[in-house]
């Protein structure tokens, strides 16, 4: 993947928990719950259907306000990456003016995983305005709820 | 799923065909060149990665002016549904501007193939263009193009 430096975001990080736990972590609702959203936001609830143009439908809590984001898996490979995006809803039903598509890819590393997310954007403004919202704190901080919730599961 | 008369456009026909036939037709660069825009416009150049997220690239000639259109395949279920859209190009890079997101089904029945094609869109004014640009016309044409060059391989 050639990334594009005016449409795309991407960070890496090793987390210290094997790849096959992470992914079960972004998979799975009951797990994805605990991680999801930079506490102390919470998820109100995940539907996940994990195949390709499966749904990935979930509903956050703001500040007492429920912001929902209903999407699509694009790409599930095992262990290795996951990608899906709020451009579709299920049945490859097509957004009015969708945001973004994340990539989450997983390698082995010393000391874990190799973390890899990158978003990316129809534009160079829904770029900057990911950027401004907050991606690297925002993501940095799930990578690090992510990393403490699956070691509770090794 | 579901259609919403306000954003799809969708038909059904009866290809004289069988459907490993049509299938082969739609997802192989030589037989695609054959049928894939109606004729006297002709494909120049046609690149196919036939995987999920693998691109499906084309060059069209429309009265000496060449025309590309760079895709992805969306879903692929062998002999019975193909996904593909302009809305990303190879690596999940969303496109500016996407048009539209079609899905060809293919399904037994007496004399051949049933053949729907539907294509979804953003929005109630680009599913009114792509009518008004003729799709039921020029999809129509495509599909007995298809029906006759998928004889000449029985």
């Amino acid at each position: 993947m050639i990334l594009d430096p005016e449409t795309d975001l991407s960070f890496s990080l090793t987390l210290n928990a094997p790849r096959a736990v992470i992914w079960q972590c972004w998979t799975q609702p009951q797990h994805l719950k605990e991680f999801f959203v930079p506490k102390p936001h919470f998820i109100e609830s995940c539907d996940v259907d994990l195949r390709v143009g499966g749904r990935f439908n979930t509903v956050m809590n703001v500040e007492g306000n429920s912001m929902s984001n209903d999407g699509v898996f694009l790409e599930i490979v095992p262990d290795e990456k996951l990608v899906f995006t709020d451009a579709y809803q299920e049945g490859w039903k097509p957004a009015a003016d969708p945001f973004m598509t994340a990539i989450i890819e997983l390698a082995d590393t010393d000391g874990g995983t190799l973390y890899t997310v990158t978003a990316r954007h129809r534009s160079a403004e829904a770029c900057k305005a990911h950027k401004d919202m907050g991606f690297f704190d925002g993501w940095g901080t799930v990578a690090r709820q992510l990393e403490s919730y699956a070691q509770t599961l090794i």
